[in-house]
């Protein structure tokens, strides 16, 4: 609740519009609807000028059309849901328009927006493996209004796949690093840009990559400045940061 | 090296000024001033758009005396020294005339610059151990041209410390969030901004705190979209992709 | 064995009404029920003033009926059973009338009792995904006599949500706090209740959350003070202990 | 801030007593002193019935002091600081009247309360190298008006020290078992007793025991309910949980 | 290969009944059956006393079916396979005859021999579900001639439970401690008895018990001495080291 | 890309044949053919003299039986599958003759190659179930050209079964020892052995293994000089670095 | 307290000798001395057949005088002192006759036993750094009561070394494995022996050892049927389960 | 103890040189010295082609000195101390001549013999602070007969001053990549060689580092082929089995 809000009540205090045991329950009024098993926090688009997204990953189809459809009475225009299984996706889309993109794992019901900035960001990933991830971070980027360029399969062990897209890197406003296994790749692209880097660590390879935490230790330790991480296979928190750079205010 | 320089050396090399032998030298002509325990790279005001900075830990103060000295001599003009000790300040003070801010640790070299950006950079710690870390991370920013609020000892545990600043943690172009233990405050404050959060763990606390470890998690692992998380206690790195963030190049 | 029934064996043999022999025996006669598999621990209810349960997770239906009947033999009016899986519930329900409470995987044998405390015990959740292990402590509370407010899906990322439950949070005698990923609940939680905060990690997260280890961390370590921990995903042990402490004998 | 405190601000506007910009600033006016490097919760007293407690690790005794005397200038009796090293204590002592208790590092200013409540709170602690955190433990409890029962070095190794004191044991209202090694005195004691039993591991052991993990996981996954966990060394945690318990409002 | 047959083989060198050429190839000559994926290791009775034992996990039934075949072509009477699923069981007795021991998922051919030894071996375990591991190790300390009691589900957290056992536990020879959670039933175990106490972490347990490894490290830190431990669920290693214990050679 | 290759395209611009924004390019033609999801690396075979290998694990058939196609029109005529379950390999079958190695999950397409080196490359295994990681490292050496002798199932608990092949052992180019459990054998090959000795932990084991972490550990701490690790369960690395060691360029 | 105490306490009641609340505090009555800051426990020599040993470290000179006063008051003749700094142990000679062993940093009060037992207790280690430990292991073993073979600096890289004993390893009655790094030495005398191997683990080693827990793994894991370990660096340990073993009761 | 050795023996046996158990002996003469705390193993350079290496570290500079004593009566011409500190060092020279390494922590007996092979052996460091691991590894090069080329601070976070070393990189024979933090430059190095990489992880950084645990990971993760891990700050172990590597017996 930001100090506009509570300006306004209070001012409807003084005037006597209304009472003070009122306002108390006005400043409470929960600005979400309660769906028994969830809280849709409808504020969220004035608050962070972002809708609510839903994580789909061990919800029912059905526990998400029930809050589908409570954002769509709530007057949203577009919802996001990721972490999609394929076929929630199919029964979802029984019942709402959605449309689904399968690699990413990512539903989107609503029209997706064209960009909004003139920023560029720019997705890399360093294997085949990695682009699940790579691309829930990239759906994610252009659902919240960027224009995105992908760059899979550019490991570090072939250093010149990586290096003939020089200029897209030196150009860039906000990239996204997405790798498993050793995670070098953030070091890389982040001694080579000077924007940005959101590093995502995937759990993508086998042994002592623990499930990703090598590329997470690898990208948190990066030699490179201008470097930061999120959680493993967030590629959606990626995306979600990537965008609020590319999508700064004061100029 | 890029494209720009590469095509360069190509056209004197096209126009017969240089020999294509002199051209395979100039490319690889390595851009750094070579100390023998340490390559000075020249270039990366260019590349980078910063300054290398110096990484006082584990350096003596010779040793840094030596460096800054080259990087004088290669015409640098600000030089920024982390994790500088107060004795090796003093020592390095006798022979150059440096800025020794010592919470922060940080030494610096010429004048402090101006902001160049109205974008409004927030540092919040949560405790006052914390400060260090804070204010490594706040000195960082300014010299790399931001304007900085601090606000310092707000941790989630009295709520409303926080919250008395929700107007300026609402307005900021870019947070940093500073926390030991169990890093809620990076969450908090996630939840709260509509702006890019860089959380910082630091390693204050103690028994299954492990050194930062459980606040490093509970960034990585933060409810709130927007945040990502650098290496415990690397308030320089903070302050670096933050400024980065707060001078984004395309509007 | 406590120093009353001690005294009044001691006291048979000095009457001469038993031989010493006997009265060894007699202090070694285990007040259990023997089933080969396990053991019944007949005297919990005297000694600790609550029935023994039965941990569900990794019994078959057939052991858990063979276990509640030598209870029910042995007197038992009242039998909690926890991890019960939906399919042996329904099997034991064709032997024994038992209720079985779906979400938070708990069934129960005898007529759930009434509160015999006025203390208010409080259940708060972070997310939809935490509710699992909320019923669990709230219904493990409900059965052991105490009122339960529940307030489910009330994550910091949403301060608001939580905030509008500031009363029932100042005005509680015992919290439970449940929350996976960073944990963040119980800190904030806890800075503003005056009273015990029992936490409760849960599994719910993924990558760098290591199955609830993040949120247990966090726990741990939080700077709010009031705050203890169970194990991860223990909603029975967090419901039980907050029983006890709103049960308190002493005024 | 709590219902009450908002509800007043309110009315006076609604009095036109004040405006409603001057009643955002109320509401934002934090109740807190600011030190710069401290932010004094004046308040809490008020909300969680407790005076805030300096931690004395990692500051200097001036820093302290400064901190004592504005919180004496705020009105404050009583002053609690934890992890008070003795030449610290001893230098605060030339300055302000403080009790220091050296074995618990534990420093006092003001009067020790007597017992506020009727409930026995017992500390068990396992070995003698366990002490230092039961005595912040057992005087946490007693400065926040607990009567304190202290068994010490009554590990379960010898068993029948530990069932000595059984009619103890079973008459507590709130324990805290302290153990550091492998931490099974938390289990035997939970098993025993009939009210919650904080549970502190300490970081007393060499080689695996990890600095105190070993205890910690230990009282984790005690398989006798009613055991709940703090931090590892955190017997102020634990003296000021059992004290809340014992002070329990509702009956 | 001990001195005895090496001197056996220099003396018929010596004598010229074999050529140095050959004592090389002899001495060389592996006393072990090659089945391409394994080699038995014929000598082992000789040289440890004991037959080899088959590991059934990971192994087919047919592997496991052509292992046995080679060992009893080999002369073997008694073979001894441990983690042998039931359905392998099945077909093996199809086979070979086979007794299959279900619990404990052993399964042994030839006679169960009668304890050739007067020591008593206590096998002790905590909870129901530990008992599939102390299972293993009582049988294989049975087949190994040792005379076992079995007490099972006398966790610490049911103390009398346990001390109803006192006689047995001060007049064994040697002691299996079998449990999963926290694992203090070593430590209790450990300082009631005056004889080693063999320690078996189970993975029994969830959240923080990762494994059995909060167990393991419990029982490498037993304040109690006399006590060491094996893997966890190595039932097999501590019956096989137990019967050592048991059948020591000297007076 | 090496020197001569950017020297001739300078030389190239210098003649006039290209113009310099041509070379620009064509220093940037990115020497892969991509298929969408991934970079063939083309230009591997010539830089580190090797073809690509395709990691089968977590490609569908089809995924790999498009990327074999895009080889073989490249003109690859050998092409190595690792980890390539059985199903796969006969649905690639189907389509292209490919040579499958079911032990080993290795996929071959091409003829095996004689051996181009007269090193010894021996492939030790402790046991029987690090089979099908010892028949990875084999079967990449001998695909890569190298006489491969194999000594399976000789772990150090039946020493003698190790000691039988010291000839092989002491007479040996290059060495691969894989181990789970505690992978002691990398240690004992490595005080025996005068040559490099690649350890493969693998992740055979249970409990405290780790999934290969503790003989992972073994190897990185091993006493012997000489020895050096692969990640847990790379057979195919432990291959190829054993290869390029037995192909020394220089003499 | 054991049967035999019990029952007698018991006929005193039974013939009047002394009153059932007597009796009670009988049974109660702590078999220790209470020296405030540790219980001596007098009655551990019946109990299990040793005295009570003090572990030095972390305990003042003066504390542990005060310890060994009363232990001495008590009628102790002979006390063990393990992790004894050697300006501690001078400090108690001062006052008590002591011995000290430098290298194993025990200190020995009384005169050391003669050897009570046949068997043969064989005490092996790795390196020269693990010799503080092996020595800790012998001694301990020594005052217990065992004759002590020592064979230090074996460990496996030259694996001849440890073979030159193969008769002294095969003959023996129990073992004490002592080794850090990686630990290997215990699987091979694990290999090799036909009695119990008490493996320790020591801290000794460097970067991926972890101090101590790569040796610990790898004795977990161990191949070797007959080995279980103690707590790293616990030698004391290891001697005393090793007599424990070599002092078996029953033949 | 090899074949040739063996056979010999046997065949004084058969001659009737020596008698059987003179033979027995011989075999179990221990081609050691033993100096009590430590057994020379005089058989190594036959054995394994080099001299016994003295790890410095933890040994006083009058064991060293004792052991270098016994090395050279017993004939030894080069001796090689790692990990010697500066004053230690000062010490041996005072006895024995000696060069010292001071940045790489080694200490030389004997001259530094001449390369004996045309192998190209290159060291690449990634930073500054890598430097004294990188030099220990090209030191032990050095001294076991091998030409080396250092390349230092050439991290990737400024690749184009690693590129400028292509030519360097691209025609070695065997490289060791010495890096902290993340150690990228292990995977970047592997990328571009067609040598092994040797690849050593430093302790060097902070937070996350974990002493050399991320760089470890890293390297075992590496993505690029060829590239094997020694422990951390193993500069010794590399240059040893590089050096292994660049002396390949057969062509």
């Amino acid at each position: 609740m930001n100090k506009k809000e509570i300006k306004c009540i209070l001012e409807r205090v003084a005037k006597g519009d209304i009472s003070a045991d009122d306002a108390v329950l006005a400043l409470k009024a929960a600005p979400f609807t309660d769906l028994g098993f969830a809280k849709l926090d409808n504020h969220r688009a004035l608050r962070q000028g972002q809708n609510e997204v839903i994580y789909g990953e061990g919800k029912t189809a059905s526990q998400i059309i029930k809050i589908v459809s409570a954002m769509l009475q709530n007057g949203e225009k577009r919802i996001l849901i990721t972490r999609l299984a394929a076929d929630a996706a199919e029964e979802i889309k029984s019942r709402v328009p959605i449309t689904y993109y399968e690699i990413g794992r990512i539903g989107y019901i609503g029209e997706k927006p064209a960009p909004d900035t003139e920023g560029k960001l720019l997705v890399i990933s360093a294997g085949t493996a990695d682009m699940p991830i790579a691309e829930e971070a990239a759906l994610t980027a252009e659902i919240y209004g960027n224009k995105v360029t992908r760059i899979y399969d550019a490991g570090v062990s072939g250093l010149h796949r990586l290096l003939s897209y020089l200029d897209e890197i030196m150009s860039a406003d906000v990239i996204i690093a997405v790798a498993g296994m050793e995670g070098a790749l953030a070091s890389v692209v982040g001694g080579l840009a000077d924007c940005p880097v959101i590093a995502v660590p995937t759990s993508v390879g086998y042994g002592a990559s623990f499930g990703g935490v090598a590329a997470l230790l690898s990208m948190l330790n990066s030699c490179a400045s201008g470097v930061c991480a999120v959680n493993i296979d967030n590629g959606f928190g990626a995306g979600y940061v990537a965008s609020m750079v590319n999508h700064k205010k004061s100029k």
